[in-house]
């Protein structure tokens, strides 16, 4: 069976035409492709957000799901373009590290350097590589084109560096990765770091921003309306929330800020 | 015939994965689903004005549509999550009154607790049953599942309040219930209660925020540019508008303001 | 074969029912329809910047698309409701110039007045024409409903000026015709007046705002991290940009603003 389902991350705005086209250019080539919006307006170029974003949601989707992600400053300059299969779907992004985790985490099965213009729209633009060639490739994809097609194996992709929690002692240091559009302070710190220390969830304290939060709770509602608290988010990491309110506000606080357990 | 159409209400916004996870995991469970965003980034916690848009809506979807409404405040705690079938389609949402005017205005053929975890994703998260819970008893609704698999029957739920407007001698005393993004004040004054006064819409005059307005127009063209008026809107009640402005901004006006009719 | 996606452009905001409210009246009546979001959220009763985005648009899409498009300051006065053939694709829209650019560049094969209330719902309400009439117009149509069948023909459309640039001596004088929302200021000076100066792309001196910005790039990768630079954008139109930051911002800039190239 055909992987029909691809998935669109970018930093466009819905305000503008991009994502739109991009589903032009999708559905002229396979009318039949599911388009999912998985989400949009990234912070403008942050590749790093893009691939925590990609990189918790992937597994949510069906099997052969083919993943569109375009944050992509180096539009028009000479960065690759590439597809790569891991853990059964399919990811094409530009090769600025936006795959670094998707990699980190899983073996791919192959990685390719996408050059085949007859993949691609007629006329490539120099500043929107999302219309002209991130979309046409993953319908073809999506009609069951075999990647090696697209062009030569590669194999090894740039990386970035993603801040690890460090432990010391009896304390864990991380800090936050991004905060969510309720406020929510995402941290780095998972649940199997969080294992590392014996200490009951309940008696920890984690301080953020020069405020201390008693313990690791299992419900917004556990703490007073506008109060802070402690919770293992959605993706599976601590996140810094308020009962109603936004912990971002509340706090202060930012990307990078320091979120230290103890 | 099956029916295949989700629509989607939640608080999240599409900057965020949420939205898009959601879709991932109805899908997973039935690639055949169409999914319809009727609206998202709701003011956070805002059950009210999920309520109304809810109510606003759902009548000019397809029989058999099946709604899902994810404004959840109480996510992790206690509260139910509840499956309802009334006026030939299916909604769910978190047992904390928005189903409310939906129960008020129609006789629900059943109401069911959702409990069975058969139904649900394997590891549910503390904070996103959007897609843990949610999203997959959708996609399995939208399969043809029995609602009475889900759980058991219950007879109530948790309502909330709605302002009503009051008649007083020739006098209509409402409120504004929510505001667009256009700055269109929408009211709580229906058609059913307007008809209550005897007096030819023309000659009456509308007052809000030490504004009088006379009058119900019938386009927003019939003032001139910037000018103030009152409507019958979209939902059938009564809005304050501008012609090419926002109402809210000429009147500084928010929810809860008092518009009185003569 | 129907012509089955439906493209919509509007001025209204994901946070509010409206587009969720077309796309259930499409479904209902064709639950067939694929539905593509172009753009929303157009400033409110810009007409001019709908055409605008719509004419960039509407060539990527597959042929029988039917692009509904809705920038409605008249909704509920006398102005027409239009639908046209051009190109192959189906345009939809209020008659106040939004479908300019589409007849100018090509030559409709039949334009309809549209007042078939048999294609409409049931109830019309003064201030969303979108759901109770573009779209169930739009939703017949993509079952293959003869446009013929909406309402007379007419020979004529209302249509507004678009600034068009202006070449004297060696100098084109254009002007920013809209901004996206990172902050690309794109002109009207489109790679056709470009080639009427004989001058080498690469020497060129583009003035803006009292800036001087050397030559046409072909990446924004070309100029260093903030800086300012001219390309060729993905509509064909000369456009002033920042390396990784808004040229929007960097230069205040607005629509309307000159741009003069030497």
């Amino acid at each position: 069976m055909r992987p029909n389902i691809i998935s669109l991350l970018t930093d466009f705005s819905y305000k503008d035409q991009y994502v739109g086209l991009m589903k032009a250019a999708i559905l002229k080539i396979n009318p039949e492709a599911k388009i999912v919006d998985l989400c949009h307006k990234i912070p403008p170029q942050d590749v790093r957000r893009a691939a925590y974003m990609l990189n918790a949601s992937y597994r949510y989707f069906p099997k052969g799901t083919i993943h569109v992600a375009v944050v992509d400053p180096g539009v028009g300059s000479k960065r690759k373009i590439i597809c790569l299969k891991a853990s059964g779907q399919y990811f094409i992004a530009p090769d600025n590290g936006l795959l670094s985790l998707i990699v980190e985490e899983n073996r791919p099965d192959t990685i390719v350097d996408i050059t085949n213009k007859r993949c691609f729209l007629k006329d490539i633009s120099h500043t929107f590589h999302g219309r002209d060639i991130f979309a046409p490739v993953a319908a073809h994809l999506s009609k069951g084109l075999n990647p090696a097609i697209l062009g030569k194996k590669i194999t090894s992709i740039k990386k970035i560096d993603f801040p690890k929690p460090v432990i010391k002692d009896k304390t864990i240091i991380g800090e936050i990765i991004y905060i969510d559009e309720f406020g929510n302070l995402v941290t780095n710190i998972d649940e199997k770091t969080l294992s590392r220390l014996s200490k009951d969830p309940k008696k920890r304290i984690i301080k953020v921003k020069s405020k201390s939060i008693s313990g690791i709770k299992e419900s917004y509602a556990q703490v007073g309306k506008g109060k802070l608290l402690a919770i293992i988010g959605s993706i599976g990491n601590l996140e810094i929330s308020a009962n109603k309110k936004s912990a971002q506000k509340i706090l202060e606080a930012k990307i990078k800020d320091k979120v230290i357990l103890t």
